[in-house]
């Protein structure tokens, strides 16, 4: 305490021009988030947060910066992101959003809390203050997704929940599907409960829902959703008083609609703000990041303070961290972007803490982070794991299987029925009808499960592919056309403790590691970005057509996914919620 | 845990129409505080609680109201009172504010706080939710006000604070005059973190402040601020992230001034919100409470939403707490109104908890409260007190002596300089030059110490008055012509344990109980009223021409308004910050 006490008396002495700053910007227009001007000013920074408006000339400063004239904006904040399907670490990723003016995320890990719980997720954020922005947790409410259908690395229940909830770094609960609300499901309003306890908000994903159900979603204390697509979704949201996020990200573009919705209704703002939630690092270099989402409301004829302040003060405010966050006033975070230009969200400078952390497009270098070992040894299969395994045998000799039946893009699949001929008391995958075997193998050492079955839509027509991302368990997830190359893939994802791996005929034809909770990699966004080049590249050559079959393979497994889901105890009913069984009958 | 969940499951079926709401109120336009929209809707409640918009008529509900089209309004927030400063309990004060549609007080009960602590600050709001208004508390920054200058009942430090802090109904740290961190008062700085700490606001008092200042006050993290006079300053605090709580109150009327200002500059309003800091039972029965800012704004050119979200949801974003309330959405409390005129704001029926509060201007009957007996017993002054220690002995045969020069109307003082002649080696009061003697009894059986000195502007030409409400110390102060009536005059006051009296020639003329940590009545408003009535023409009996005699005693020994206060413990030059001579030349 004395020592913050210091802090604090040093940083007021700055703000009150009885001491240096740090940092003097000078010759700037201001975007006032909070009265909505434009306005020419000078601003002081100390101790990392900005000290003063328009501070007193005499009072000097260590460092002055003559802005030009540009424009100073608060840095943006992404409502909701999940960090981990970037496959990049948080400083990784740093060098990839922050030169487009992303100074906080706030982060729903459930990815690597699915790994690693506790640890993993508290890895994510210690040191967190090194990066080049600020990391805040969503604590992740569905760890794991389906209790009872999966085998996970880490659980979180209510306890883990509501002791992650007190922690500094924590926002909200992270966002909650609405079976868990309407099905009345106790252990998750005990979690609902705790983030309420504790003064953070609830995230919602009110997918689909219409108004009745969101009475019911509003009154489970969700307070905002970030699955809208269409304006009147928009609407009915914001009626029972849910917040909404307005998610621009790489598969799922909603930007566009609502914000024209928006613009046309003149509807107010103060409760929208921004998020990606999944967006490619690809897409993050090419079109930007949450400055996407603001430059395509500014394109949508919103005024751009309007269109900053859902980027910044609005999200603040949602997660009641406005005297931190949000604005370039005192007391705040020094975190803001000098823009020459606010119509073209580009950013010629963006401080983070006052420090420089990007300029003309290109991040500072940040400090490499140590992660627990722990972290790096999350793939444990059994040693005595065979072909044998993977095999599905069968006493007659013929049967009609299920068969996951992939739609092109689209993340929900139907169930088809096949027969299938069997061989030597097996049935082997029929590369020729596209018909390829699907094998999840438990990774966390806790059972060395291996449940197999069948899937239509990948056409190798050999070799295998291999995943250690497979949401939300996040097991081994293999597709192949013989067992043989398909335990292979998996003991290369072994040996590169996760990542991605493309086998054919005996040998890895390519690989790209991810050795942080077989989730993440250790290298730079450039360097991962060719990899996955790389083994896309190889899996094209085994005939496999989809732009991003890794990714693909990485949802099939989802046992919340309708119609069909594998996990390692089995295939799966999503919507009886239930194993069920692969074989309905034999000849 | 257990039977949270399932009141809260019970809510969640009645939310998602499975079972019967207990109240349904039809035919009505909704005021949407979310939206700006204002659409005919229905609303059910459950369990205390908004449970569905629109809900499904099939549902059912055990009783409903045709509400006959009028507007539904979000009950309003007062976002920072003084309950003490009515002389009322919360339960007499419920019958005052709630038919003007006022739900919920922030309030800062700095003056029990004073007397006792927290355990009177405690006893303010326990059981608090058999009141027909929503109570919650800013913890008081300053018991005392004036440490090391007066002696307190009770005693606040970081510790206290940072205790309170977390309490479910606390909502901020109290308003902290800028000294406190234009100084750099390490005590303080604690409280503040200790807020911060709670994710609490720190409310802020900035009166007078330019914006030099107030960029150290913001950087000091307070969060608000109630005492602008002008538009110029609403804007200045607004633009250091300062939000702006609008007061109307009975000597303070700032409101349309201000309103004006924001109507005709167009400003944005999401950070500006109302109060009433002091505001006197008569004024409030005659114009309104929280309804008259409102109406204010209305008549000021604000749209008839805007006013109301100024008064119900800002104020519940800005305190953290929009999922509970500001809104009628589900989930929050049922408090809301129903206006038959959206421009005229006279409820006709009001709800609390959803369950009726007011109707047609009045309230409905609330249950006594027991508070405890130590509350009721806090005037202690020693039996041996007697006239000799009201007397100002002095050696010499003239005197000249600093005296307290009020300002009429004002709060504020001057320090005058007079001679008075000594008799039998005593100064007595001078009536005729309206110089009267002023002291201060410590009231909390602590030391017993009794302090005089002399003021200007009462015009008593004999007798005296005495009360036991002093601000901030809240001793016992008497202003008199003779020490003979004014130990009467304090005698009286302790056999009533607090209160107001006024006494001539060896008779207590009139007095009024409050009993209360002598400070608020046990009556009801209209008893008190009467009550104050009679004490006022007793005062102006004694030729004491102001029209609230005892108000004005209760600000004049505040050791932190200037230039002069008296405690117990002397004569206090404010702008120094310490004890005076009370005589400065004999002759």
């Amino acid at each position: 305490m004395k020592e913050r006490i210091q802090q604090f008396t040093r940083f007021l002495e700055a703000a009150g021009g009885r001491k240096p700053a740090d940092l003097l910007l000078t010759n700037l227009m201001l975007v006032d988030v909070y009265t909505g001007e434009i306005r020419p000013a000078s601003i002081s920074v100390s101790g990392g947060r900005i000290a003063a408006i328009d501070p007193d000339p005499a009072a000097g400063a260590k460092e002055v910066l003559d802005c030009g004239g540009q424009f100073a904006v608060p840095g943006f904040m992404d409502a909701h992101v999940h960090i981990e399907t970037t496959l990049l670490t948080p400083e990784a990723l740093g060098e990839v959003i922050v030169p487009w003016g992303t100074t906080t995320l706030m982060a729903d890990a459930m990815e690597i809390a699915n790994v690693a719980g506790e640890e993993g997720l508290l890895a994510l954020t210690d040191q967190s203050e090194k990066l080049p922005f600020r990391l805040f947790l969503e604590i992740p409410s569905r760890v794991p997704t389906a209790p009872g259908l999966e085998t996970t690395g880490g659980i979180l229940g209510p306890e883990e929940v509501r002791r992650l909830m007190e922690r500094p770094e924590s926002v909200s609960l992270g966002e909650l599907d609405p079976s868990k609300v309407l099905d009345l499901r106790e252990e998750y309003l005990e979690k609902i409960l705790a983030a309420m306890d504790a003064g953070r908000v609830c995230n919602g994903h009110a997918i689909g829902l219409g108004p009745r159900e969101l009475n019911m979603y509003a009154a489970g204390h969700l307070t905002d959703d970030h699955e809208c697509v269409t304006y009147q979704e928009l609407l009915e949201r914001l009626r029972v008083g849910i917040a909404v996020f307005i998610r621009e990200g790489s598969s799922e573009r909603n930007g566009r609609t609502l914000l024209e919705g928006v613009a046309s209704h003149g509807l107010p703002t103060e409760h929208i703000m921004f998020c990606t939630d999944d967006k490619h690092v690809q897409d993050i270099v090419r079109e930007g990041h949450i400055s996407y989402n603001v430059q395509l409301a500014i394109d949508a004829g919103i005024s751009p303070v309007q269109a900053i302040q859902m980027a910044t003060i609005n999200t603040a405010r949602h997660f009641r961290m406005e005297d931190q966050l949000g604005s370039i006033t005192p007391g705040r975070f020094a975190d803001l972007m000098l823009l020459p230009d606010l119509k073209r969200i580009r950013p010629s400078l963006v401080l983070k803490d006052g420090r420089i952390a990007a300029r003309d497009g290109k991040a500072s270098p940040v400090p490499p982070k140590r992660y627990p070992e722990r972290l790096f040894e999350t793939v444990h299969i059994p040693p005595s794991l065979s072909e044998k395994d993977f095999a599905i045998p069968c006493q007659a000799g013929q049967a009609l299987c299920r068969v996951i039946d992939l739609i092109p893009d689209q993340i929900i699949n139907r169930e088809a029925r096949e027969w299938f001929s069997v061989w030597d008391g097996l049935i082997p995958a029929d590369p020729e009808r596209d018909l390829l075997k699907l094998s999840v193998v438990e990774r966390y050492g806790k059972n060395g499960r291996v449940s197999s079955a069948f899937v239509r839509g990948f056409r190798l027509t050999s070799g295998a592919l291999a995943s250690s991302v497979s949401h939300d368990h996040h097991n081994i997830v293999v597709v192949g056309s013989n067992d043989h190359d398909m335990l292979l893939a998996a003991r290369e994802l072994e040996r590169l403790q996760g990542g991605f791996a493309c086998v054919y005929d005996g040998e890895v034809k390519a690989s790209a590691a991810l050795p942080l909770g077989g989730l993440m990699s250790s290298l730079p966004a450039p360097e991962v970005m060719a990899q996955m080049d790389c083994v896309n590249h190889a899996a094209a050559e085994l005939g496999c057509q989809m732009a991003a079959p890794f990714m693909t393979l990485s949802f099939i497994s989802l046992p919340t996914v309708p119609e069909l889901g594998l996990t390692d105890m089995g295939l799966i009913d999503v919507l009886a919620h239930q194993i069920c069984p692969l074989i309905l009958e034999t000849k």
